[in-house]
């Protein structure tokens, strides 16, 4: 009998999604978010749980457990290239939580969502034994402005938003530092890249677009599976956090590169763009102050390979999965 | 310091909406879904969330927990009036579930979506120690047939759709017979009253409607406190499910009316309706075969009584609540 930690949270999904691809009406089972049609626009709607024992580090604050719920739903409308109308969040408590956490909690979801342009218009409390918060944002998209994950052809430039390993490198720094720092913040209030989804959409180049919550690895392999290609990644292009370099590495005892390729967390985005248009693209972010980094390309041969040296070798899929244990 | 076991779940919901009510863009925080402005039309949207400890009998199968997740959020729907477009779930699961299960309950939610002409478009499975399950259902209405928790004048007729205590019948006839029978479907696989929701809805007559999920007394407090009037209940006038008679009452010790009117769980319809227009919509409804009852009014008095053998007497508040105490 298969039991969730045999399988893990990636097979389970596609286990779901085969029940319901039949009657499924929208776009986008297996995309970031669910696209319903509503004349000229989508409806995208997109929903993320996360639970104390496999999210919510010890050190993190209720104020920033509520920024985290919102935060990683709105990645999710940022890839698609959407605005969001709204969210609503169900709280699953405890029953000894104080009112005073439920407040922080409370100030945290809406903080972020109030940041990023929108509000909580509802929700639901409930008792559990363990704290449990399931986020749900909606929001719109012009139907030709829709970035959906599938769509990339061989050839396109693979770029990324913003700089990577930021989550991974917060995260060792929580477990040296107890109570947190600067460095940890990227890790416990991620930045929706809502503004950098947008832009990116207006422009029309984007032929294929996900956030990176799973990590680099893990998300091109999910990309592949859906467009049949495969990917040469350069490691030295990959846009390394500040301060992940070789100092910290000796501190720290791990190598910032495994962090920007495999530990997730970072809520960038991850899209292809045809070659002729990508400098284009490039620049026009660039006048917002928005880095987009090429990494590598899109190749008909359908493997991941991470060139090292001018070496490819195979660019292996460790990302965080739910139910299996952790690579790290 | 205060905790959630001390203030109850309405009292930590309307703690929360004071923290949103500030940036909220939506109609109907403190209703049964928010309603977000789409021009001729709102976006309707509801989120519910079940546990194990607090919502699943050990009898209720997992296809059943399925069903029950999707029905409780499209009855909200229901309540509105509204048409859904699709639904949203999150599984929390501990990671020793069965892919079987996992199975039963993906078909189990979606064989109610499918029975009730939508379907689910996306969701996302975690990790918890204990299963949560968070479902959202979205849909519209034209404004012109929402039907709001707030609406209500003295002199409306009060009504419910169906008939009361089914779920309440359900639970004694589950606690004497372990294996479940015929009656515990009721409380088990719950039918939204989107039929009915529709029709009340175009015929524009009702000013006030919200879901009994609550149970009939709960759910009367909460319409009074949004609409600074009072209720008179007749006891006689409830539409006692079948079964719910002496002998029922013998056999289980518990009395039918109380079912009635405070164990919750038949996601019914409460509405109300001016009295000149009661008796055309009730007619209206019955051509449809859908019994809708008039079981008292609505008063300028800011009480809610409950009249038997033409005596009234204060009608207790005594719904279940979630982190405090259930009353049965």
């Amino acid at each position: 009998m298969k039991r969730l930690e045999n399988i893990g949270e990636r097979a389970a999904i596609k286990h779901i999604e085969k029940i319901l691809r039949k009657e499924n009406n929208s776009l986008g089972i297996g995309d970031d978010c669910a696209a319903i049609d509503l004349g000229n626009k989508y409806l995208l709607i997109t929903t993320d749980m996360i639970s104390q024992q496999t999210h919510i580090p010890p050190q993190m604050t209720p104020y920033q457990i509520g920024w985290f719920l919102v935060a990683i739903n709105l990645s999710d409308l940022a890839a698609k290239g959407g605005t969001p109308l709204g969210l609503v969040c169900s709280f699953g408590l405890p029953k000894t939580t104080t009112e005073q956490y439920l407040t922080e909690l409370t100030k945290g979801a809406n903080a972020c969502a109030v940041q990023y342009g929108t509000t909580i218009v509802g929700g639901d409390t409930k008792e559990t034994t363990e704290i449990t918060l399931c986020g749900t944002a909606f929001g719109t998209v012009k139907k030709n402005e829709f970035m959906p994950r599938k769509g990339t052809r061989p050839g396109d430039i693979v770029a990324v938003t913003g700089r990577l390993g930021k989550a991974g490198r917060g995260y060792y720094a929580l477990k040296r530092n107890k109570k947190g720092n600067k460095l940890s913040k990227a890790l416990l209030e991620p930045q929706p890249r809502l503004q950098e989804g947008h832009l990116l959409a207006l422009l029309h180049t984007v032929t294929s677009s996900m956030d990176l919550s799973d990590g680099l690895s893990a998300s091109l392999y999910q990309l592949q599976e859906l467009n049949a290609v495969g990917f040469e990644i350069e490691k030295d292009a990959l846009p390394l956090a500040s301060g992940l370099n070789q100092r910290f590495q000796k501190k720290y005892g791990v190598d910032p590169y495994t962090l920007a390729l495999h530990f997730g967390g970072d809520y960038e985005l991850l899209v292809t763009i045809p070659e002729q248009k990508f400098e284009k693209t490039r620049q026009t972010l660039q006048k917002h102050v928005i880095t987009l980094s090429p990494i590598g390309i899109v190749t008909e041969k359908k493997k991941i390979l991470l060139i090292e040296n001018k070496r490819k070798k195979l660019l292996q899929n460790k990302g965080y999965e739910h139910f299996k244990k952790h690579v790290f």
